[in-house]
């Protein structure tokens, strides 16, 4: 491509828009299913799975930052949705709304990324679609992903199957992708070493589905832990008490939320995975996320009660207690 | 919803989004397989079918226009790309984009007109996400839509299946949606009988299925006629020869046309269909068209042929000759 930045011509249905997609996007994401002369993929599935079908927007600002960029985040987003309702990712396609002015080098790095993490996470991009926006109408660069995968038969998941006296368990720390985004869009030159959670959080979530007793898994993106947990008390009815000191936070993290005012409890993780598990099983599952890639630091941090008045209740570290509130204003916008 | 306008607070992961999504959205969208409290929708599938998945961007300025609105455009352009592989559309996913302000009853309104084109189209929605971007970040609403469906088993179709002498057919008028978008965006003031063509051309297309010789299926959107045939050239090396008195065009559209100086070839349609098919069953072909829903104006508009410089050629009224050139410029961004 002769062009350093993107116009509007890139996205006429033209030769800019050909080469655009055959010279940046193709090369990149290229496999035996993806075909940039057709209008739509066939795909081959496995007849005696479940089908799966998630999808998700991202408009991450800034598009690159510590530990990942709006590239990868899109595959990882999808990859994870899937992985928490118990599917096998295959398949994704990505649409991406391209702001006019937007560099091209770094619309490649980016493209070059989200190829990398789809090829780690095994799903190949089956179709694409760019469309150019003009300059201020677009942050950049958005991103859409749609995601297809498989489940084998006979899986029970939901929120349905959560009883009382289930315990809660998390595969990491909470709040680096939130924090990470967040200092890196401020500027405020006390980075550090934070950097997203951006990952696939696939083994974790295949690793429980052989775990007894395995009822729910989410992945707790916008809105944080105390959003799953709050989702968690508004299906069942139930009340969902936490324990401070047993969720893992990485120390700059705590440490920058105690210095801006934020509470790492609602801020976005990009790779982690929530779990429910009837208590009898709960340290099966604890060994089990422990022992698969990225869930090291899995910790069991709450469980299901029974309540007048079904709320999120944080045990805090000094025995007092916190209401985890459904969350109201926006910390972060563009966070994802 | 309280609100009149759509805030930041709609996209947080919170109570707000919860609002938006389960009162807004979910009751127009209601399905079987859509379930707003889940990471992803299980889709039962036909095994003996082949699976078809395609994706969609829409950025279309005014959101809503003469003869449809963002919301039946992203249905109708999905549904479309799926339709012309020769599959009958299934399931959708929806990813909607709002700027902040955007008025919640536009909103609604874009909505419903979506559903009712799903409605109308026979698929489901059976997955979504919103996000919401900052003032001045983003086109008022963009969407994307990936479409899934299913394919009965041995039908072959391409441009590696062109030959020379086939048969150039398109189901109705050109430029109709270019040209009624760029009205309404204008103001001209003389907007007149114009509206968008935007439609599903399922109906023409599963006609086309049953005629022998039917060698591929475009519906021709950005870039218009000329753009498809451009790519037939491209990906086949053969030339392809247009009747200019055969292309039917609304007489409004030639007006505007004439008047403001737009090649209708090149505008984009969103409810017609290209077809290639060999000579030998041209008239059947065009008499299935004809009979179907939408194709009323079908017409036979050319011919591949054998060239030493394969280009598209257009033959005027006055005998003549134009080369139709691959787009360059962008002649209206933001159409679809």
């Amino acid at each position: 491509m002769q062009d350093t930045h993107i116009s509007l011509a890139h996205g006429n249905g033209g030769r800019l828009m050909r080469e655009l997609i055959n010279e940046l996007f193709a090369p990149h994401l290229a496999n035996e299913f993806l075909d940039t002369n057709v209008d739509a993929a066939c795909i081959p599935l496995q007849a005696d799975h479940d089908v799966f079908v998630t999808t998700d927007g991202f408009t991450v600002k800034p598009l690159e930052f510590p530990g990942g960029d709006i590239g990868s985040l899109a595959v990882h987003g999808t990859v994870n949705d899937l992985s928490v309702a118990g599917a096998v990712p295959k398949y994704l396609t990505v649409n991406a709304y391209i702001e006019e002015g937007l560099e091209i080098a770094q619309l490649e790095r980016i493209v070059k990324s989200l190829a990398a993490a789809a090829a780690q996470a095994n799903v190949s991009v089956v179709a694409g679609d760019t469309k150019v926006v003009a300059r201020g109408e677009g942050g950049g660069l958005y991103l859409a992903t749609t995601g297809i995968g498989l489940r084998r038969p006979g899986i029970r998941l939901g929120l349905a199957e959560v009883a009382i006296d289930d315990v809660m368990l998390v595969s990491g720390t909470v709040g680096d992708h939130g924090t990470a985004v967040m200092l890196a869009r401020e500027q405020f030159g006390l980075r550090g070493d934070l950097k997203s959670d951006s990952a696939s959080v696939l083994p974790i979530a295949q690793a429980l589905l052989d775990v007894p007793g395995l009822r729910f898994m989410r992945d707790p993106t916008r809105g944080g832990l105390a959003s799953v947990a709050n989702e968690v008390v508004q299906a069942t009815g139930r009340g969902v008490r936490l324990q401070q000191t047993a969720i893992p936070i990485n120390e700059p993290v705590q440490s920058v939320c105690d210095m801006l005012g934020y509470d790492p409890y609602y801020l976005a993780c990009e790779g982690r995975l929530v779990a429910i598990v009837a208590a009898a099983h709960a340290a099966q599952a604890l060994t089990a996320m422990q022992a698969a890639a990225g869930g090291a630091h899995a910790s069991v941090i709450g469980r299901i009660e029974n309540s007048e008045r079904p709320r999120v209740v944080l045990e805090t570290e000094l025995g007092g207690e916190r209401i985890l509130e459904e969350l109201e204003d926006d910390p972060l916008p563009r966070i994802c």
